[in-house]
């Protein structure tokens, strides 16, 4: 599976990017991930931009009315995905003002990370973090303990 | 307020431990932050000296049995414990294996993060940002945005 994790702006905080660049590399053995980063913009500019960048794909829009889930469930996700041969999966972070109701609406799956709000690379590395621990959780791997 | 940033183990992410020193610069003009690790051992030992190390303060712990609260919630409860003349507060972050059931039972407060599982340096990360994001909220800073 090819994760395409789409964001808005250029990045500010260097250890974040550091630390998504670090679980980037972790993941490699169990998937590709590809980062990139639209313009900033109008929130309608943003949206449309991330829709039509990540046309064709399954869409995982991180939004606060989205699913809050364990880090198991996510697991359990991605199998689903993977048996349903989901190849590639574009992961939308918004920018500063949220998504379009259009963007929340062609999403195939509404993700919350937290109801407290993340600065938006502290999502990205959070996001990250979650996907390698799935990985290995779907792995057996002893990363994740309960 | 001071606040005692508790949490175990050596920190292994050179790029959280650079983010957490970032945001505690940041919350300087608000508040004072001093982070401190304790030893790794067993669920027993750290949760002893974790109790040990936070008497006496109002003590926050870190649990998955915790209130999920908005960022917006968080800086009223600062309010409140402001107004009650709280001086100290403990944020307790457990080892891998979690806090005993006196821990908890001790705790002024749960306050979960988030359904997910944090690695516990990126938890400590994600707490140091809410705590900024509040003290941002109440000082009616631009930083936090609905």
């Amino acid at each position: 599976m090819r994760w395409h994790i789409l964001s808005i702006g250029k990045p500010k905080l260097s250890f974040a990017a550091t630390g998504i660049a670090d679980y980037a590399g972790r993941l490699n053995p169990f998937a590709q991930i590809k980062s990139e980063t639209l313009k900033a913009g109008t929130r309608e500019a943003e949206s449309a931009a991330l829709l039509e960048r990540s046309t064709g794909m399954f869409r995982i829009v991180l939004d606060e009315r989205g699913d809050h889930i364990t880090s198991r469930a996510l697991a359990a996700k991605i199998d689903t995905w993977e048996q349903r041969s989901v190849k590639n999966v574009a992961v939308i972070i918004g920018g500063a003002d949220g998504h379009t109701e259009e963007l929340r609406r062609s999403a195939d799956w509404l993700w919350s990370l937290s109801k407290l709000t993340f600065q938006h690379e502290l999502a990205l590395l959070v996001t990250l973090e979650q996907l390698y621990r799935a990985y290995t959780i779907k792995a057996g791997l002893p990363y994740h303990r309960d």
